[in-house]
């Protein structure tokens, strides 16, 4: 079989990450540039179109099947960026329409998460599944949604909110407005919150996240100290454990998924989160459900999977 | 355009309800029979056959497309109902067998609530759009939900179970073996324990409902007093308005639907449920949704709902 070849673009706050992606899923090349030093949405997809171009030279490669971007806010329906909070071009940015002036390709655009388990479920993990959903814990919490084979949109495009679910009503100030979201609770942000609480409510805790000034304690270091049998660290997991559980067990009330993914930092933290995330969500799946859905790690590495799964949309 | 007709059947724990549906979906003939008086799966089912019969007959109709049935867990893949709880037949049935030895056509099980949502998908307020999730509120909750234009059945067959979505962790035991599920809170019975609690911690209330021995207390008799303005019946619909605006909410997050429909005898309390229902689901929606999502009441017949949709999913 002949080989083919498109474009994945992974844009987060800082850096935009291209690959050029054959079609067997392996990545041949790769190129990034500074998302935050541009202001001006045109010159941003000049950059990006020439390194593109620049990669595809260098391969040998003289056409691609498409182009495929996962961004923040990203919308499949409109091709644009819609309101993303942490970069620099505000308001809607149409990001399908410039790319369109410099490659005559289907170009699809779309949420980081969304795209994140398309990649899972084309060359990761999910690969052979048709009911899937994906977890991203990181800054924030995103997810992404496979029905019958499908990425669910839904009638806006910005379907697969998961981290903005209340999971506990009236609970924590999320960043989005609402108070409770999932992801105020299972981010890295969330898990350090929770860190912290729990140190002052034991007041006889001395260990070592009490050293750490506040400003300075990140979910890696509560991860590494709960390896450690560091108990405030221990209890923070199972905290994060059980509300992930819960919202994990929704899902499932949801769409029965056959599997879940989870992918991002925390999840490096491994065991101690997996164990007690497991258990709860076996505890508060519905009865028809039990022993049917398993908990997985993603399969792919973090820096491929939205790279990935963008250059597959733009397949689909 | 010849018309061609097709049988709904809705399976209740006390009756048996079936109509014979003409593709406009109007019900042309009924029958029914006493579910709770067989205990026998074939008996059972040859008595529906004759009242299928009977009713082609006086209809002057000689050939069905199918017969789609109804039945709380349904099973669409598996054609079974799964240890449903309320019925005498007990372990897994599969009525699309027993139904195939008396028709030689399609023949579609499916849970109750997935043949209500679909039922308002092609006859009833949700004809035209794509992306609709329907929850019918009852001794029960149930839900149903379309993306794309398709009925979510998941992995199992099993999906759209957004009643046992846990809503409080922790909270209220459910007769699932969960917790906090909010069905315990916005079902029927869930209204009445919320009206006793406040009844219970209001204790200068002496209003109507004080007034009725507690095993008496219907979800009828609350809304009716709230419609006269009795403070506790408010509240309680306050508190139901809240957790079920969230649940909507939440649903909104997962699949962002273009409206979201309710059924059932609890909705019969119109604005008193209505109106904070819809004030907290805007309060708990994601920015991105938001004045995106209407809440509206089925525009069918609760007791054609199911048939209907039965009759049609046996026809898609």
């Amino acid at each position: 079989m002949k080989n083919t070849y498109s474009i994945g673009i992974d844009i987060g706050g800082t850096n935009t990450d291209m690959g050029l992606v054959r079609n067997d899923g392996r990545i041949m090349d790769r190129a990034n540039i500074p998302t935050n030093e541009y202001y001006d949405i045109t010159l941003y997809v000049n950059d990006i179109a020439d390194a593109i171009k620049k990669m595809m030279y260098k391969n040998n490669v003289t056409a691609i099947d498409g182009i495929g971007i996962g961004a923040p806010n990203g919308n499949y329906y409109t091709g644009s960026i819609e309101g993303a909070t942490n970069l620099n071009f505000k308001g809607n940015v149409n990001l399908r329409e410039e790319m369109k002036k410099h490659f005559d390709v289907n170009v699809v655009v779309s949420n980081d998460a969304n795209a994140a388990v398309f990649g899972e479920y084309i060359y990761g993990g999910a690969k052979g599944l048709k009911h899937v959903i994906m977890f991203t814990l990181g800054t924030g919490v995103g997810s992404g949604i496979i029905i019958d084979g499908r990425l669910v949109l839904g009638s806006t495009g910005g379907a697969g909110e998961l981290g903005h679910s209340v999971i506990i009503p009236g609970g924590r100030q999320c960043n989005c407005g609402l108070k409770g979201c999932l992801e105020t609770y299972t981010s890295a942000r969330g898990i350090c919150r929770t860190a912290l609480e729990l140190i002052e409510k034991h007041s006889d805790y001395n260990g070592i996240l009490r050293t750490i000034p506040t400003d300075k304690l990140t979910s890696k270091m509560v991860g590494d100290a709960a390896k450690e049998g560091d108990p405030v660290a221990l209890e923070t997991f199972d905290n994060v454990g059980y509300l992930l559980g819960v919202a994990m067990a929704n899902a499932c009330s949801f769409s029965a998924p056959e599997a879940i993914f989870l992918m991002g930092g925390p999840v490096k933290a491994g065991e101690v989160l997996l164990k007690p995330l497991r258990k709860y969500f076996e505890e508060n799946l519905l009865f028809t459900f039990k022993g049917k859905v398993e908990i997985k790690v993603s399969q792919l590495d973090d820096n491929d999977v939205a790279i990935l799964g963008a250059a597959a949309l733009a397949k689909a």
